[in-house]
């Protein structure tokens, strides 16, 4: 996303000091979208977005920063501190504990990267997602599923990276003072190595839920070459949801294609507990216009369900600007 | 309202590429409100708003945009794919439909110009609404009722707009993936003439609500001269709000006369139904402090209702601020 | 916080006219939070702030302006005018009353300052709070309680004020389009006074609820010394919450001490009824590091309930942006 930089910039290289920085970015994007199993199936679809980049420097040289949108800059505020309980009210209190957080702080240095907020967790950071498809995403049925960092906890998470060489290193936690007594002690730790057009991470994250304690694994390959870069995941999870014995599986490969103006995407990703098995196959391309402008579209076949599996087929075209 | 470049424009002159620009402006108002039927009658009013301009270019010339304000980014942001549905939870998705979008976005060329989001039917493009009144436009009055991108569907909607000389043309449809069964088949057409100081506007549009076709003729005409702008609207709808037989008629008048610094406006506007008959009358002033700021003030006198008419007077008087 | 003047600035200082202007700003903070009588005592915190600074200056002189966050842009777009009461409905419209205005605006010049919107009334501006501490704010338990611009009222509030010499006088109200029977007649005023190192202030504020009328005053006195500020309050008032014989007393002091980069403070406060005693105790420090960067953190005991005292400590520790 192209930044736009604000004038504290210029005023900032005729000064001496140290400035902070505000950007202001934006996105948009235009089309039609279509679901076999609407009943309507073909619909419009817009969007508009605005997001704000902060930076800074210390006077000792560390980094520091946050990144907000316009449009959740609601949840961006809550890791306000509560008002302490009204008398008798009791211990319900939980005190500056973020509220689902939007949006991230960090602060880095030599010492590595400590993010705070909306964070993924360290497991997703080094294996990512296969590549997606579509102007709107179509779902984002390309994505992992992780323990760490679920709308079901209390943010802010936090997580700690460190990169050497090819070698990036991370742990992360979500917040301990949850209010989903339901889920508790997420923490996650993985690690990823990068040479050349290779790259390969690995992730373990651990969780509990009612009391059930949750292990996922998950790993990830990817290689780059004449223009095409082939990415594969495998995880594996045991006891899934909470559920003792419900093993679950997930595993895919995506290639992208980038020639030119061009860019051609597929996904293939499965998804199996004992009881089901959900995959998802995804096709694209996007072609670049110019000044921050795409025409992109994505077809996507969903097979999936409990009682018998059911078909659809979701698919998107229009056009993608960034600003 | 007054468009704040940012930076990138300073920058972008330097530069030989194309740059995409994000603007942000504001505007605010604060003074005081009179209604004869609350039971406090004056009152305190205060706004403050801040805007986004985003706009680019592609390589080609086309040029393209998206505009969204601060306060209503949140569903500026709603045009997303909703997720598959879990399974077993059937065909509700609407898969990528808008859902309520505020803000717009658009791309426009040799070949008109084509518009997505929260964007007025054809009919409203074509024949406008009268001038209102009031620091705080006093509940809008003076504005026509139309059939298209109503709060009751799901938006976004799209239009599509050509303009040569000073004949523009003008189709729209609201989003055929409406999650309100009681409403669909949104669409609407216009025509616009403009000539020297005259300009003359034909809309129709169509909908179906709850299975009853309604359709909507309205049209207006306007000249400016010595100062001053006339306009009138005249429009019908058959069958309105879904009702078989109840026909809805709508008219009205406004003048607007600017000299110097100051502005002197007023309407009046009827809108009946067979068992009804609303009267809206208003007249309010403006005058320009220079630097954004003016002073405007501005009173309509409210006379509608079923059983026997009750007479509202609204007024508000206060400053109103562009930056 | 520090403002970043977008290139309107620049585009100003070559032209001739007068322009309004925006600016862009923002905070961020990261860290952990503490709490003795949570399930889960410790927790992260984080938080994004983005704001926004609309200022202009009219032909004559008067400067004007507004700020809002994007936070709360959507309440800061509320005062709204409301629409008609569909026929029928009655007189519950309120009419352009705000309703909830976050943000402020105003207006001034050699007449002095009027602000509306979210504004303090004139006894809290001229009294103030004592010192605060904590990364979070830690519950805002050095702040007074006042009996202007509560969250029980629509805003927006109005004040006005006006300083010559060391001495500034104001007067405030609540919006009388208050929705809220419950609380009504709502106004303040007060005066302060600073000479050197020294300042002054005395505060009244009185209101109805349920028709029970409560006055409030309250005094505040500050020295600053050797890199020493102290500030006392001491503020009453009777039949407290609409209650007869209730009366309130709140008095409290606090101490910061600045010195280059660091600064310490403490503050002790007791608000009291005749059934109830809370008592509320902090300290904290920050230490800025340069570039808008700050270790931020606070330590408060509280001490409060009806059926016997709770004794709850709260602290918070971690970094403070701002950009």
């Amino acid at each position: 996303m192209k930044k736009v930089l604000l004038a504290s910039t210029v005023l900032a290289m005729t000064a001496t000091v140290a400035a902070a920085d505000v950007t202001v970015s934006g996105s948009a994007r235009m089309g039609v979208a279509y679901n076999s199993e609407a009943v309507n199936k073909l619909g419009f679809t817009s969007r508009v977005r605005v997001a704000f980049g902060l930076s800074g420097e210390t006077d000792t040289g560390l980094a520091f920063g946050a990144s907000i949108r316009a449009d959740n800059s609601g949840a961006g505020n809550n890791g306000v501190a509560r008002a302490t309980p009204a008398p008798g009210t009791g211990s319900g209190d939980v005190n500056g504990a973020g509220n689902q957080a939007a949006g991230s702080v960090f602060v880095s240095g030599a010492f590595g990267k400590l993010s705070m907020g909306d964070v993924d967790g360290a497991a997703e950071l080094v294996t990512g997602d296969l590549a997606g498809v579509g102007l709107t995403g179509l779902g984002d049925l390309n994505e992992s599923a992780f323990l760490s960092n679920t709308d079901a906890v209390r943010r802010s998470a936090a997580r700690y990276e460190y990169s050497t060489g090819g070698l990036t290193f991370a742990v992360s936690a979500d917040n301990p003072q949850n209010d989903a007594a339901a889920l508790e002690n997420v923490y996650s730790i993985g690690v990823k190595y990068s040479v050349d057009a290779y790259a390969f991470g690995l992730g373990y994250e651990t969780s509990d839920v009612n009391g059930v304690s949750v292990d996922h694994i998950i790993a990830s390959g990817e290689a780059t070459f004449s223009g095409i870069t082939l990415k594969a995941v495998y995880g594996e999870a045991d006891d899934f949801g909470g559920i003792a014995g419900n093993d679950f599986t997930q595993y895919g490969i995506s290639a992208k294609y980038s020639m030119d103006a061009l860019s051609v995407t597929a996904f293939h990703r499965v998804a199996e507990t004992g009881v089901r098995k959900d995959k998802f196959t995804g096709i694209g391309a996007s072609y670049a216009l110019g000044g921050g402008a795409s025409v992109v579209g994505g077809l996507v076949d969903v097979n999936y369900g409990l009682g018998g599996p059911v078909d659809q087929t979701r698919a998107d075209l229009g056009l993608s600007f960034s600003f």
